[in-house]
């Protein structure tokens, strides 16, 4: 596996409207979508930089990934997601080698991506995500 | 100010050695450069990923501000560099706006470039940073 780049970096915030409003008018980024994924308990916010997006995440129920993150160790950057040609590969690879998967197998993620996490404690506390366009059989 | 793209990405590690066996053996990334900063009392090593590198901070001494953040937070993602074409001109837009700088005026970073941080109080819990190449007069 080659990551060709970094896809996105995930950041908790508690307030998507006002975080949006900061990436807008400080950082001079442009939101370009707005998404709920529903299973994670998230609303999404979209910027690109370069070949990157900023992923901005709000929890829509206090007990999700986000409102305990947040909970825990207030706002800032939650997961940092690396492009990969085959997902299905990759994992198989890292999880051979002794990384320890949170995702056995890809599952569907914002933006019609394929992704899945690997555990920080296997990663450096870097909470890491893969992702892939989807694969075609 | 509208940053072209990702700089790099600034992980605290208590080890770089296995920290760097872990990016080149589990991401396939590849050390480019391994460089001491010792007014910031680090040891940095470089990876490259598309446009951005992943930038791995060991601290040479324990009340470093690394050494510091590790024994806060624990290892994990320790800031996010913006590049810019005009640092100062940058610098001037955002205090103007309302942020706190930590750096009033850029100085020099690792891989020559000119840097300045952001407060993470007025970023939304992220330590940023913005970087460009010198500008000449």
């Amino acid at each position: 596996m080659i990551p060709s780049h970094i896809e996105h970096i995930g950041i908790a915030v508690k307030d998507l409207a006002s975080s949006i409003k900061y990436y807008e008018n400080i950082l001079g980024l442009k939101c370009y979508a707005v998404e709920e994924v529903k299973d994670q308990k998230v609303r999404t916010a979209f910027f690109m930089v370069g070949q990157t997006k900023i992923e901005l995440l709000e929890s829509t129920e206090a007990d999700g990934p986000i409102g305990k993150f947040i909970e825990k160790r207030g706002e800032g950057v939650h997961h940092i997601a690396f492009a990969v040609e085959k997902l299905h590969e990759a994992l198989n690879e890292v999880e051979a080698k002794g990384v320890q998967l949170i995702d056995k197998t890809p599952r569907n993620g914002a933006e019609g991506l394929q992704i899945a996490f690997l555990h920080p404690k296997s990663t450096g506390g870097v909470l890491t995500e893969l992702c892939s366009k989807p694969e075609r059989d």
